[in-house]
């Protein structure tokens, strides 16, 4: 961490600051500039109470040197995240492509559906089972009879299959019968649900939400891999912003 | 709904999209004008099938007339919403304020707040026990013994106590300790936990999300409604822009 | 225009309404819905004085079914708008690239870049003579010597120019050297500088304001093509959103 | 400045940094952590070429210590800028109100309206001659007829008189007539403007774009200051953000 001391600072201010990171285990480095003094912060590992040292008398602000997130960084995990589900590589070379019906309505639907794109070259089979509305009386899915189609659907044709969960409760049940569980932009800083797909035996898809940082996106994953689950896909599914002519 | 037709929209096209409402069971009433012909519709209160006529051949919008929300609507609820909590009355003429520290941190933290905030006039108290926190690594809450001291200060200090639920499986113990249930900005379409506040028995305080509108607001709000439970707060707290000066 | 009564307007609002609209010359057209009157307005051509609509007792709100712009609409213009500047066709089938450096420093960097732009493929020299730059104190650009060492590379490369214009007294001079006026993404809305280039005899480059919507980018070109000049391309350049990471 | 160079930056790309930024005319402070090395920049006054240094192998990012604003900031001009206008301070303690009509559309409209406000409480008339319109087939203001008739309604009334200005040629007319000159909002970059308003006789208020932030609406004041015009007053007139409920 860095810290920008205001214009005008006294000794004073400056010693207090230092002190104050030296008492929590870090070393200071000081820089005196013309019109400003910066301190450098070496750490010792263990977070720094920065909201306390930007409250500070003659602190301007602090700038933030490392990352937030770890276990999601280049830094620790450098290479390219490769797995692979039924002999498809996921994160390699290939595009891999995920079709299939916004919703599972009917047998018949879902497997009509399934082979259209299998035809058209798609991977795997996607298709809602429980489905996120933002009004009550829409239709919210079939649940675990959508789940069972989507079962059957892969028996029947192949694809792998990939669906949404909603809810920790839910995911030991759409484990059973998905290949990966898919969070749903509107999930993507609901944090039980990260923890319990965390914990789950199943890749992940992570979708964005769409007012949601990259850096947020990516410290949501860290929640994941936190809870041991390193089989994460990320999904840029487009933010939300003041241009309503496309959607 | 009203339709709006593509200018040069040919009669066949007109008759075609006139027919498809009919069948749905509503009725049509068509306008021309000098540029566009406007198809309006009258519904027989179920739901449209909105993006299936938006994709018909000749067609160039559609609109929505009603709003999506109707428990949540001034049409079917005219009157404000006022309820009661220990003889505090909310949602009435006098403000109502709840104040407390971010996070509950120790029972002499929690006691010198509470004295402090209710010297300063708050009604309610407020703490969180389980903290949604975009780092995995952050001190996350003291949990169930958050709660406990939550209600042993409500006892010193007479201040009824608000705290935040992160998911339905904390909805009932939760409601044990707290009088009023806070559902974050980050859960606002967390909707397995709308459904959960709805059914309970405590008073829901519904936050903003930072990335959502005042309409998925009030959506979010009808799901609670739907489930039953109709003492609902809304809390503006502020929207993300492109400005990062003020937080 | 389309007039939405609220919810219970009284027949005397809404004759009240229809009266101030047929009194501005236009028809009415009404259509009574199960919870709302819906007024459809057949127009006369002259501009409606829609928010004084708005603010009448039993008004709803109201919705255009006409797009604000006409020269810029494809109703007016069906045709793809393709033109020539010396020989290279553009808003046809071949995509025509313009590259260039940022700015022009001096004859040297600027033959160079030229050069190996055109060996890339480029079709077109660009390079700000005038810049916008946020900072007073940021180099403004060489001027009027920048526009001639311009011609002179078009001269020695046989690259066509194009290059910004920043206001109105400019147009004349920068029509003389250049072949295509830019207006800045900073410029969309600076109606005096749209009029000027409007009646240049130059075909103009509009860039969207990074804050702009696509509709005050097509009303921009309205301006544009309402003094006369209908050789203009649309640049996208991006909009301003929350996200910061990228640029 | 402050350069964070990559976790894992070599001896060498930290030595050509440096090097890079001592051939500058710049001293340089090496701080190494655990996980980056920081390099200090201590400037002499002139600009740094920082997307250059940004582009340089070994370096993650550069942090900007000092705002790009100067004479627009506290530390050089640390008191509140107070300025009286026909003995109305300004800056002062007291609020200032400015009101009147959108457009000035007749003698008599813009009379029974400033008296009005005047009855009110305003201070100042507003009311504009020329007006910036996305349409070009809107009203464009009454013109040079409009600045008289404001001129003849602040000698009935004596309220001085703020109006906007659009152009650079525009100033020296609007300056006659007018006691502020209003640059607005869409105008906020218009550099041209801020050029010729920096230049003029009279106080300025610079609208802030609706979708700039803080820094760029400061920058534009100093584009103003820079020009020799320190009688600035900024006017926040709100942000473009993706909520269309509230206008």
């Amino acid at each position: 961490m860095i810290i920008i001391m205001k214009h005008g600072a006294t000794a004073a201010q400056i010693a207090n600051v230092a002190a104050r990171v030296e008492q929590m285990g870090c070393q200071t480095h000081l820089s005196q500039g013309e019109e400003r003094t910066i301190i450098g912060v070496i750490g010792n590992g263990r977070p720094i109470d920065r909201d306390g040292i930007d409250r500070m008398s003659g602190v301007e602000r602090t700038v933030s040197v490392l990352r937030p997130f770890k276990l999601a960084s280049r830094e620790f995990h450098p290479q390219d995240t490769v797995f692979s589900i039924n002999d498809i590589v996921i994160g390699g070379e290939q595009i891999v492509m995920m079709a299939g019906p916004c919703t599972v309505e009917s047998r018949e639907q879902l497997l009509e559906t399934a082979e259209a794109v299998k035809a058209a070259g798609a991977h795997f089979l996607r298709g809602g089972a429980f489905k996120p509305r933002t009004s009550p009386y829409s239709f919210q899915g079939l649940g675990e009879e959508g789940l069972r189609l989507l079962a059957e659907t892969r028996e029947k044709t192949g694809l792998p299959v990939i669906t949404e969960v909603m809810s920790p409760e839910q995911v030991p049940l759409v484990s059973t019968y998905a290949d990966i569980l898919q969070v749903g932009a509107r999930n993507m800083q609901n944090y039980a649900l990260l923890h319990a797909v965390g914990e789950a035996q199943r890749p992940v898809m992570l979708k964005r939400g769409m007012m949601s940082t990259i850096e947020e996106l990516l410290m949501s994953a860290e929640y994941i891999l936190s809870h041991g689950n390193n089989r994460i896909m990320l999904c840029e599914r487009g933010i939300r912003t003041f241009e309503t002519y496309t959607r």
